[in-house]
């Protein structure tokens, strides 16, 4: 935050259409809702501008390529990489996968180990345990602090010239926990090991700048940055990418192609086989030029408000316990005693309260915070005050309900 | 087609907003327009109902959930499959990659063989290499008829029970030739072998009805088939898609996470990692509506019709060398003596006529035609006698500037 910094708290919902009044939508986490801005976009994509990519020989699909491309820059200037490091995939999912399979797989031995933590997301944890599976090689866990960091200290002490890889989220999609990934990449490059962020929770939330933190991989997807569904990003230094081999074979993906031996096109190319997800990508121009416009720093201030208030006042309920560091970032997970998550959530709906209850992908977590599932509230930049009192009346009917 | 046909011409260019009077769209094979039906679809799935599926306990994401499955039941009731047989893929490239990957990886042994045919696409060619150079299995082509048709006798007569899998394209994206998928699935099953067949350019054309084919594997692009970017179908007979493993690792693709081991969900959902592009299904499943509202014996009748038109035509123009069949399902590939298709292609666009030219992702194929490129005009329900119309005037006018 700097001090010229707008304080007055956001007030965006109205550029909202599938939020209707009085519904406080806290599942950002899960998804975030699309601003008028990206609809139009997408829509304007389809229904005026549209054409296949790369191939054309008429101006309609030149100036598609063009605009196509146009968001891979923005999506490079947005995070503080270059274009040519920028992959379209489906979602950090695809992301991770791709790394773990092109990379990892080429890299990765016999003996050797990979790094994670306690509080990753399914995403950031079985590709990994399909590669060192058929590597042959073993998976190490970093613990969590007491108030649900990852443990940078413990990842000083454990981590051996034998890690190969790490692969940390930037915030906890539980917990809002932020990574100092500056720091992990430090730690991860002392043994020469490379490191891979999962961004999905962060890039909606904070400024990142993949040069400043000087990691390996970033990946994020476009649907949790008010962006569409089926869009995200791989980020890699570039010569890293370029030592990869191909993930899919298809179209576009070549240089040239015979019966006897196909060659393939440098990265970015080389990793987007097929027709790509060509207005899935204007539609997240669109979303990175919407938070732009606002500017990370406010939501993260007006976010970290939201938490701030919705902790004070779930703590004041007897019986409710939140996990997490008291600076998440836009994120709460809690529990009642005695009340199943999902009866909280179900309880909440009634009351035009969306949360979501559960496991949150996130399995390993739950082991260690000794639950199930938790409940959690995640915020955006259409939330506000209301929001909060909504879901503490919410919660505090449930205590009724079940007291 | 049946007698109670009717025989008028389709008038649907008004359901079209991204086409404008006069532009002669001829690239439909590279990427279809979209109906307003299915902007309008995308437009409510972000605008008013959006949410994310499968996890939601609110009642938004319930009925989110539910829309996406109906759309997978859709698309099965469209191509002849059930349900938990449709698994959502970026594109027909990732499904031919996902069975490559998942499929062959594990069944392909050194010394295995796998068939294709000169008239693939990139797409169906690429992923069986990477798989059979992993495996040590070779790579055995089809050759074409006179007439440019995958030759099915020629296929009958070199297969053997060394060939454990064969893909084919459906309809050639380059010449149109519609291949007798029943009988080459037979042919395919006579030595045990399985067989994908490559659907892109035959669902948008003609109806499909993959149990009266008997294949094992069919995959499509929703792109082309009218409907979003970044969606498409990967068909597999269930005992087949139930004895795979994953292909990408993630959220909801799992069962149980843990450290120590996780275990994965029955198909479909152990192929679709990560969080869906769920607005994309949306949109496929209103394209689906869309087109078999005309009805796929209409659609058919009506591009075999422009392809006659436009054969007849060109063939007029001396110096034009046409290409593949006269039956082509909607495509004609043509070529002008001593003019580069890329030059056709430029000339063509300052007339409005939008057509592609180059090597349409099938270089083999313009090898054994004994040229470079090809130009390529290609049909679909919007277009009329005037787009032919427009594309012949055009070709006189390429006739003149390089006569």
């Amino acid at each position: 935050m700097t001090t010229t910094l707008d304080q007055r708290p956001l007030d965006t919902v109205a550029d909202f259409p599938a939020i209707p009044d009085g519904w406080a939508y806290l599942d950002t986490a899960a998804t975030s809702q699309k601003p008028q801005a990206v609809i139009d976009a997408i829509a304007r994509g389809y229904g005026e501008t549209y054409a296949t990519v790369h191939r054309g020989v008429y101006q309609r699909s030149a100036d598609m390529t063009l605009a196509y491309e146009a968001a891979r820059n923005r999506v490079a200037s947005f995070i503080g990489g270059s274009a040519d490091e920028i992959v379209f995939v489906r979602g950090a999912t695809e992301g991770i996968n791709l790394v773990a399979h092109s990379w990892i797989a080429q890299q990765l031995k016999a003996g050797d180990r990979i790094l994670l933590s306690q509080l990753e997301h399914h995403s950031n944890i079985v590709p990994w345990q399909i590669a060192a599976e058929r590597a042959g090689a073993a998976i190490d866990v970093i613990p969590l602090t007491e108030d649900h960091r990852i443990d940078l200290d413990a990842m000083a002490a454990m981590i051996t010239p034998a890690h190969k890889f790490v692969a940390l989220a930037h915030v906890s999609n539980v917990l809002g926990s932020v990574l100092d990934a500056t720091k992990a990449t430090e730690i991860a490059h002392s043994v020469g090991a490379k490191i891979l962020i999962d961004g999905c929770q962060a890039v909606p939330r904070m400024a990142v700048d993949v040069a400043a933190i000087g990691c390996d991989f970033y990946v994020f997807s476009g649907h949790k940055l008010y962006g569409p569904t089926g869009i995200g990003v791989l980020w890699g230094r570039a010569e890293l990418l370029e030592a990869m081999p191909p993930y899919q074979g298809g179209g576009s993906m070549i240089d040239r192609v015979t019966f006897e031996r196909s060659t393939y096109a440098p990265a970015p190319t080389r990793f987007e086989a097929g027709t790509p997800h060509i207005v899935g990508a204007l539609g997240l121009h669109a979303a990175i030029d919407y938070v732009d416009a606002i500017g990370l720093e406010r939501i993260h201030a007006h976010e970290a408000a939201l938490v701030a208030d919705t902790r004070t006042a779930l703590a004041h309920l007897n019986s409710v316990r939140v996990f997490g560091p008291a600076d998440s970032a836009g994120i709460v997970s809690f529990a009642m005693e005695g009340v199943h998550p999902h009866d909280i959530g179900t309880i909440l709906d009634e009351s035009r309260v969306a949360i979501r209850a559960g496991h949150h992908c996130a399995q390993p977590l739950m082991a260690s915070l000794g639950v199930e599932a938790t409940a959690r509230a995640s915020f955006g930049v259409y939330n506000g005050p209301r929001d909060v009192e909504a879901l503490v009346a919410g919660m505090e009917r449930v205590k009724r309900i079940f007291g």
